[in-house]
């Protein structure tokens, strides 16, 4: 189970198995020029990773105003694939902005799109990406080239014990800055920002 | 995807990827007497599994009125642990009585547990057994020990290309008759069976 903490507007404060993730993303303006820039500063380009989210909508709420979500990703890594289950689950408090979201590893997308179509859900959106990951200290950069959207780079810490989130949030504002961007940060997710298109 | 035809009273008849199963199951008197018979037979004794399946109630249909189910099932071989989802659907008509069946294997049975909850699916049952597998000829015979229900016994035949299914149900109900049971046959499920005892 991982509990994730959204703080401030921009950022995501994540539990993970016990580990602490603060996650913030920014559009970009192209990937060539950023990949040059994390290469200049020493990033290390560890994987590049194709994902397929599968959104789907509840028959007793409806997720989009309920801030929940419901998909199966399939991730696609040279002959490597990767299938999950993942439910994000409303905020608990408005004040720490905690959510739920609980992943389980699975071996058939097809069938278990089947499966939540037959117990009631409907599919409601694909999110198709290339995302690239890069390392650097202790940031993992990943560089998400998602199908229908501008380029967008997203930067995320884990927190060790006892790190202030404060401390970790302000570091990859700096890691940013570092890497030509001040502006242009966003909290909404992907796949409400493709919904926003076909509103 | 599996496709169940339920045919005559006391029997089942799936399509399970094109292989076309039937499927008897009878109360017995006790497992001893019945090991004996199996083995005087010359039936084999291939694999002993404890299954635990845990049942899930939609919260838009109840699924014991609409025919459906949904479970998270466990299997335990040795230290071998496998688990699955299975979604059992509606009879598609009276006459043919198909029934659809969707199962697919999963890394976790409890965060798949939290996830059905999440979405707002109750659990509504366990049903635990202690299964014992034989085969003879193109029988697979299963002695069931379900917690708080009679020993049970299944025999099941998988139909080649152009076998009739009278004839395959008549070589079961024969195989019976020679094992002793000429009677206790059921078709209702070991979950019903136990929501009965509970009503």
């Amino acid at each position: 189970m991982i509990i994730i903490y959204r703080l401030k507007k921009q950022s995501k404060l994540s539990i993970v198995d016990k580990m602490i993730e603060v996650e913030v993303k920014a559009k970009i303006d192209n990937f060539e020029d950023m990949e040059k820039r994390l290469n200049e500063l020493g990033a290390e380009k560890t994987k590049k990773e194709f994902q397929e989210d599968l959104y789907f909508n509840s028959p007793v709420v409806d997720y989009a105003k309920s801030d929940e979500a419901l998909r199966i990703r399939t991730t696609k890594q040279n002959e490597d694939i990767n299938i999950f289950i993942t439910y994000k689950g409303p905020k608990i408090d408005k004040n720490s902005k905690t959510r739920k979201e609980i992943e389980i590893g699975i071996e058939d997308s097809d069938k278990c799109s089947e499966i939540f179509e037959a117990i009631g859900f409907k599919k409601v959106r694909i999110v198709r990406k290339n995302r690239q990951y890069f390392t650097y200290k202790n940031f993992e950069i990943t560089l998400d080239d998602i199908e229908g959207l501008d380029p967008y780079m997203e930067i995320e810490i884990a927190l060790e014990d006892g790190t202030d989130y404060n401390d970790a949030q302000n570091s990859i504002f700096k890691l940013f800055e570092k890497l030509g961007i001040t502006e242009g940060f966003e909290r909404t997710s992907y796949m409400e920002l493709l919904e926003n298109l076909y509103k």
